[in-house]
């Protein structure tokens, strides 16, 4: 294990620190958790309370987008491991404004299970929470079961648009409703290079041949559907892109919001090199793409690979992606 | 070698194809050369134009930061390698909005010679263009010897004021001043855990051992200082801020801004658990940090490692670094 830590049980309080001495303007704690940190400005008053979390390992998710457009508050779990009932209590009463709180997170059973205890217990206390669960991973199950499927890079559109949506002062249902559709319409596929390691477990994850990459790994390396030799990026780039584009399936004639995800090792390079094959494979399907963001959105620390997420537009989902954001990981206003 | 391309010999090319469908808006190329591209709006008629170029294998460093409030043009060479001098001519050209241009790059032998030829041709054709050579890398040379050091991730700086103050209709003179004395201020140091593989050699380009890492290693694989065991985060850390800080030196009640850059396969976590260390050794030297910036900044495609670049801060740079930007990989505005 060759990583840049000091005690491998330190690596999560050490990031959360470094980040809060980096950005003491974005971020700060909320009290009663030392894994619960808020919008520096929290509660906004009147507006929905966006609230996330899960485990950590996956910069910028999640503590990257918390900030004004995007997120209120966050629960950080250990590497790779869901955060307490009480972690993601403690956000959600710094950032109830009044309007409710909405939890909006990735499918992963401890997550779900800590944070209904948690929405159980704030709806108690008196501040109304729902759940948007983000079930993106198109390779974890299949479309009929699609309440099963794992939450993976495609987080990000709907972080985006909700976030953007409370902005508008929407009621805590109509934030939820849009992000639920952003969740429903949104497709990503993943492809694995290389393992991670977890600090405190000292020792790759998996094991791959110096050869093969993994179709479909999850982001704590979760087993895929097909391994192969590592095969050309333009070959790698269609595959993916036939998955994504046949799950849900996007019609020709539609737009899309494209994110190019490396998960952590890989270069930008490499990303740019498989979205020149994405961007032309999504035009022979008469795909427009609206807006294209390529770079590390979601990641497995040292993971090589990258996944690929469409989100079919409309006219709200285009207004609210452009909408201004501020976070230490985006930064984001309109142009022309 | 495991990397998501097609032909190593057309990783360039890709790259930038993919470059250019992905941010159709911001970026075209220029007439004349492949290896040209330009800001989609070029030239800005009265501003000063600023040009970039080296070798690839360095991004964001140098295409995503071209843009409003950034650069307007940049040349591009093949991996670690110069640009040719007809490429920067082209995008002198069209980033000449009658106001001369500055060429700002890193110090290396192949770029000074190249870009030297396109500024000579193009004064020639009527453009005056100025050179500003970044030398932040403390490191490569001892401070007497400073105009032999080479450019690293410091030049995110230069790049950051330069773009501000030429957008502020400044003469070519008085954006190279203040370009300069920004160098000047600037000091960096990395520290390399992992080698890179350039695709057309296939192989990596130094050896490093499995516990050991390397000081003041360039972001190419130039020799460092010193080769070590892997050390815990904090004592990489205080090393790096030692050598920096002693370097110009930065003295006790002065203002700084930090990068902490990752220079490709290294986790977010670990440079905000080395950020974590910096700021306490800044705040130890009675060193206040006016504003951090964290992430992906200049890389060595997948080499693990870092870097700490210190920039010394009075008004009038405080206030170019806030300037808002639009570039691919940089969004910025001013906050309150």
């Amino acid at each position: 294990m060759k990583k840049l830590i000091n005690d491998p049980y330190q690596v999560v309080e050490e990031t959360i620190s470094g980040i809060l001495k980096a950005y003491p303007y974005h971020l700060r704690r909320a009290k009663g958790s030392p894994r619960a940190l808020v919008r520096s400005d929290a509660p906004v008053k009147g507006k929905v309370g966006i609230c996330t979390g899960g485990g950590s390992g996956h910069l910028p998710v999640f503590l990257g987008y918390v900030g004004p457009g995007l997120l209120d508050g966050v629960s950080v779990g250990n590497v790779f491991s869901s955060p307490g009932a009480e972690d993601m209590l403690a956000a959600t009463r710094e950032v109830s404004g009044g309007a409710g709180v909405l939890y909006l997170f990735g499918n992963y059973g401890g997550d779900v299970m800590n944070f209904e205890m948690a929405a159980e217990t704030a709806s108690a206390e008196g501040i109304p929470v729902k759940m948007s669960v983000v079930t993106d991973d198109v390779a974890s199950s299949p479309r009929p079961e699609r309440y099963r499927r794992r939450g993976i890079a495609g987080i990000f559109f709907a972080y985006k648009i909700a976030g953007a949506k409370a902005d508008t002062m929407a009621s805590l249902a109509e934030v939820k409703n849009v992000t639920d559709r952003v969740i429903e319409q949104t497709c990503t596929i993943g492809v694995a290079l290389s393992p991670c390691t977890i600090p405190a477990v000292g020792k790759p994850n998996f094991t791959i041949g110096e050869d093969e990459m993994e179709l479909g790994m999850g982001i704590h390396g979760e087993p895929g559907i097909i391994r192969t030799r590592l095969q050309r990026a333009d070959d790698v780039a269609e595959v993916m892109s036939d998955r994504v584009i046949q799950d849900l399936p996007f019609k020709s004639g539609e737009e899309v919001a494209v994110l190019v995800n490396g998960l952590g090792a890989t270069p930008a390079e490499e990303l740019f090199i498989l979205y020149n094959k994405f961007h032309d494979v999504l035009n022979d399907h008469g795909l427009r793409t609206y807006r294209v963001f390529v770079g590390e959105y979601a990641t497995s620390m040292e993971m090589a690979g990258a996944s690929l997420s469409l989100l079919k537009l409309n006219e709200e989902f285009k207004s609210l992606l452009d909408a201004p954001a501020f976070s230490p990981f985006l930064m984001q206003w309109r142009h022309s």
